[in-house]
């Protein structure tokens, strides 16, 4: 049986299958570029009014007179009036400067008098107020690299140098397959012996925590055939997650189905708790997951294993890993890892309790899992522990 | 002019108008509990076998002879066969125990003979290996609290119980109005004078970070009646973020829209760079935010003060503000509260270079904002500063 970290090995040996997709400026949040963008454009575009005041060329003021004013330029203008020597125009924030002047004084900083202006600082300089074409950014000037995330910052820079569409790293395609013949749909009727399905709806939502939709979902019985029909829809998927069936009684039928399906088993079962059983095979280049049914060994596997994966493929790390201090103590079992349902304080993390796999109650209020490690038996408060920040 | 402070308590003091919807958990990720959630059912809902083995009454077995196997119930099934004193049952994990056994016997602990089954465990105790009824979650029982935040796990926890919809803090509807005679959308053909329009891109995005798709997006040239009417078409909307037209220019027209359509502005101008002229009105129980024209000023007041807003009404922490240290100096003016843009290392905080407000690559990389206080002038390394991450 693998150790946890033979079985992370192993996973990101076979995760190697980025996909590029060009995609819009609007929809590309928090994707990886996976092409350096270089700018198309200068910015500003042309010299541009850093301010509102009045334009004028510098030596052709003799530091004393007023300045007639022959002119107004709105941000979005493109002034095409008469500029004589010495003369001014007025001019506002964002506007192009005429090639004519090359100096701007501010509004409070004058005193206008009909059509003429009577500068008042002493301290005016050429150039003043003036945004240079091409003094934020040269048109070829590398924007940003490949691996950099799309932040909105990130998408308003591009989105100002007139870049619409960019190449990513895809999101994979994700299906989900849920077994069980006790499996009911919540909102539906009991019937007795009968189960409400989670596990679909544990998984859809932390795969919408990474902003992935998933492509397909669907629940089947606990039969060869339906688990194989259902493998064989989806099995050009990026990435195939399986719940329930991987463990090793009568009816666990899934690894059976994905042997059926062409799919070579990497591993089964990891030295943890929970979600000893897991299974991670490969077909073609898909990969495939499969967890057990506990709602709470499922979820475990997704941040620990699958997550991690999907991070491989889209060039990103969705839940970090940090080190921290234990606030409470803990007796295990050594020989297996241990995955624990954690809260993080200001001091450190606490184990929460109510650890047992089938409880979701703690899972539904922690923010990170605590990974014990597997030759341990006792930790203590202050041990220092690996956490996996899941919110 | 107010402090940056003063200006976060005069927001807050407004925004108090949560709403409340009822969500199907398909979609209310990430959304707060508005009512306190107790169980609509016993889980498990009935005894359930946790393991793969053989089901028995404890005290009909004399611990030594063999028990006849009379019949197999798999999960989902529900056992109608006849059940004698003495006799075992085949069982699978999940499978309802029948009510005439109470212990089951894992399948590695017994020797199956044709239709008998020899019971190896010596230390095999009444009531192994089932979960009774109600054992996790009694009917009744408070599950999740208001308040708290609907993560996977907790989506997963509450599908298990056949919740499939619940009350939780709405999103507020968003509306996007862009001001500027010299927008032009990314992708389209660059006329003199004119520039990118792109605080309409880093706005959503900004948003859909929290989850929410703005209502809508609107880009309006710098005339009266058409801020004034933009402004109109969403006045019913909870929020409305204008980018442009706040300064004290002859053409920013902002402020004086809002007034005409009935705004009473709370603030204009806050004691910080960027985003001095920032305004915040309100109408009705609507949430006015004027934000500068400037890209990196406008995200700047989104992250420091709109956030927060929405925060409020969701009751949600979206960006977390923390103490850190600086890795590198910095010498500003007095008077002024900065923000600016900063990268997290393992020893602390590092601002970025090229900070001013018109400049996006440092943004672009920033992966949070530094906040200088106002009446200090000189930062040093090691000196704490209060830290926004924004990813």
């Amino acid at each position: 049986m693998l150790s946890v970290q033979e079985a992370r090995n192993e996973i990101s040996k076979y995760s190697v299958n980025s996909r590029i997709v060009n995609l819009s400026l609007d929809v590309a949040l928090n994707y990886t570029i996976a092409k350096t963008v270089y700018s198309p454009v200068d910015l500003p575009h042309f010299n541009q009014s850093a301010m509102d005041g009045y334009a004028f060329k510098f030596e052709e003021w003799d530091g004393i007179s007023d300045l007639p004013v022959v002119g107004e330029i709105l941000a979005g203008n493109n002034y095409s009036g008469i500029l004589e020597k010495g003369n001014s125009v007025r001019i506002f924030t964002g506007a192009a400067v005429p090639h004519q002047v090359d100096t701007i004084v501010i509004q409070e900083n004058i005193i206008r008098e009909g059509n003429h202006i009577k500068i008042r600082a002493n301290k005016i300089t050429k150039g003043d107020n003036i945004r240079l074409q091409g003094s934020q950014t040269r048109k070829g000037d590398l924007i940003l690299e490949l691996g950099q995330r799309l932040t909105p910052p990130a998408i308003s820079f591009l989105s100002g140098l007139g870049i619409a569409n960019l190449e990513v790293f895809a999101n994979p395609s994700v299906g989900i397959i849920t077994t069980g013949k006790e499996l009911v749909k919540p909102g539906m009727k009991l019937e007795p012996g009968k189960i409400f399905e989670s596990n679909s709806f544990g998984l859809k939502s932390a795969l919408m925590q990474l902003g992935i939709n998933p492509s397909s979902i669907e629940t089947v019985d606990d039969s060869l055939d339906d688990i194989m029909q259902a493998i064989n829809r989806i099995i050009h998927h990026d990435i195939i997650i399986l719940t329930g069936g991987v463990s090793v009684g009568d009816y666990d039928l899934v690894s059976l189905a994905l042997e059926r399906c062409g799919v070579t088993r990497v591993f089964h079962k990891v030295k943890q708790r929970p979600g000893k059983p897991f299974y991670f095979g490969i077909v073609n280049r898909t990969l495939i997951f499969g967890l057990p049914g506990n709602p709470a060994s499922a979820l475990t596997c997704f941040y620990e294993y699958v997550a991690d994966a999907i991070g491989l493929f889209t060039r990103k790390e969705y839940f970090k890993r940090e080190q921290l201090l234990l606030t409470n103590g803990f007796i295990k079992k050594t020989g297996l890892s241990y995955f624990l349902k954690g809260k993080k304080g200001t001091t450190g993390v606490s184990i929460l309790s109510d650890q047992e796999s089938f409880k979701m109650n703690s899972f539904a209020m922690a923010d990170c899992i605590i990974e014990l490690e597997e030759d341990k038996e006792i930790f203590r408060p202050n041990d220092p522990v690996m956490v996996r920040i899941i919110t």
